[in-house]
């Protein structure tokens, strides 16, 4: 039904530089067809493998079949690692092989030629990935032509899988959003309960479990829309209340816990 | 003239975040024809109507017939309050009827149909409204098909009038903008030509009418680009020197006033 | 081989504000042809024009041919200075003649008609400029309806030349980027290895010659993406590290010169 293909774009570049445009100019001025373009965010903190890995687990739903992802979060632009093109629900996602997509259920992957003489070695994004990502939007059999790489091959990065303690659940935070509400590493479908949520210091706090962030007063545990579950704070910043940080774990507490 | 339609969005979701590009791949996967996305900001303080209302209302004249606005400032969302679409100047605005488009001179408005089964309660932009959006920008005769909403039953944003005072003209500052000028509630129209302004603390100060930002020094009083009358100071923030905030009063004071 | 023309935008109007969605909107409505639009960036510091020159100059050569860019950082809008189209490459800059394209290898410069009768006096990027890329954009050939401007006779930036001083080479500090790497006005092809660098406040530190960002510990001088030299800190800001800024000078010393 998609009249035209969709690029979509993530990095640590900021808005600052013209880095992301610089890409954006490469890969517009290359392609044979149409293209649309949509940044995932260019806010990923410098180096932030995981967070990349975080933003693209997380929009993978949104990703049209067809489509190509182009994701630039390469500390080690320039050193042995590989770029690779990996397909996920029909998707192409390019970039370096650095654990970025490492939360995503790849099907298949494959490596991406050598940079060509005259490359930068410190611009992969603009030099090999962008190149590489005209040429899949103009061409989507050219990955036929590419080295196939093993799944296992790829670099990973490791989920933070909830844990059973004895007070509780222990759930590592994946992500602060922009209203301050806390990502949890706990799938939606987890079905667990609590009252009240351990912070890193040991405090402890009741929580509600809500459906909407502006029903009740207080400290809210609620399904939100990145199929992770969320702790919010009605009309207020979660993580500056509670003074917690991404990577930080959580306690959840059910009241038969206590 | 256009041969793209062209769709323009606003939120409170920063650009950290993709929750903007979680919208835009919806209604980028859903049309059937061809759109030009334009982002007006996504950068209004979490939750605040009154801005988003605002950023609308000076927007609203380069907005050409037959595009589509969403606007996603949503502290409601997931509780009743309902979507619509508003018909402007020959655009659609979609969004919570929450005031948002309350400054606007709506000429028709339609309410949206429930959300489906399945839907968020947390993400309505993306689950509710860009699916609507890309519905309208698919076939403009679908609002026929939604229940019309009487303009009396929209819920309302009161504009801030000039008030006339004893000491001049008391006007409530609309917003400050990236340079700090001072856009101020006062329509370019106005015709009222201060020589003093007072702050709130009380504080006097001349003001010098003219027609650029950069031909006189000290504070100046213009009209800007925004059909509104502004305050600002040669390469420098009016905002940053007089100390004042979005929603602060100012009072104008012409010289007999004194 | 471009399907579509490509609009690049740069300003200093920061994306808070709806400013750059209006220029949009304006050349969107105006198009007779289909256009893709590539942000450059918006947070060019307010009134920067040299900042401006230096994105402009480091993006040049990733514009196609073809291309219209629209700069608009214009502290004199309203007074005398007039507007432009610079032909460079094959592309149309479009904006005020302020020394914002004086990097730039101008072929051919063109100056725009006086703004119309109910332009504002305070936003030509919306009222003047825009119209003008929209245009330009239909029809390229409209240029050699304006009025030829010689080159020499539009204003320059003066480009910041290293000095070969008793130490060693005297550079300018270009820009700092995202990552806090220090791009030095300093051309890739130069060709100097210094071995240790002096700060503005006197300030000595050793310097290693590197390949990629993430090779070494410590400070590291290395030729960048943007056809300049650099100075980095690996998986760090090397001017947060230094406690340098943009503008600042640098004495680049080699073993023998010490």
């Amino acid at each position: 039904m998609t009249l035209v293909k969709t690029l979509f774009l993530i990095s640590d570049f900021g808005t600052s530089d013209t880095y992301v445009a610089q890409m954006k100019a490469v890969i517009l001025s290359r392609c044979s067809c149409s293209v649309a373009i949509v940044d995932l965010t260019h806010d990923v903190k410098a180096g932030s493998i995981r967070e990349g890995a975080f933003h693209l687990s997380v929009s993978r739903n949104c990703i049209p079949a067809g489509s190509v992802v182009l994701a630039v979060i390469d500390p080690g632009v320039g050193t042995a690692r590989r770029g690779v093109v990996c397909e996920i629900d029909g998707a192409f996602y390019i970039g370096p092989d650095n654990g970025l997509f490492g939360l995503l259920p790849i099907t298949r992957a494959w490596q991406l030629p050598d940079p060509q003489a005259g490359s930068s070695r410190t611009f992969h994004g603009r030099d090999v990935f962008a190149p590489a990502c005209a040429r899949l939007i103009s061409d989507p059999g050219w990955v036929e032509f590419l080295e196939p790489v093993c799944r296992e091959n790829l670099i990973l990065t490791e989920m933070e899988i909830p844990v059973l303690v004895d007070d509780g659940l222990q759930v590592t935070i994946a992500h602060i959003d922009n209203f301050g509400n806390i990502i949890l590493w706990l799938p939606a479908s987890s079905e667990f309960h609590p009252s009240f949520l351990q912070l890193p210091g040991g405090r402890i706090e009741p929580v509600t479990e809500v459906e909407t962030y502006s029903e009740h007063p207080g400290i809210l545990f609620l399904q939100g829309s990145q199929n992770l579950m969320e702790i919010a704070v009605s009309c207020g910043s979660a993580s500056d209340h509670l003074g917690v940080s991404t990577g930080d774990m959580i306690t959840l507490i059910r009241e038969r816990d206590r």
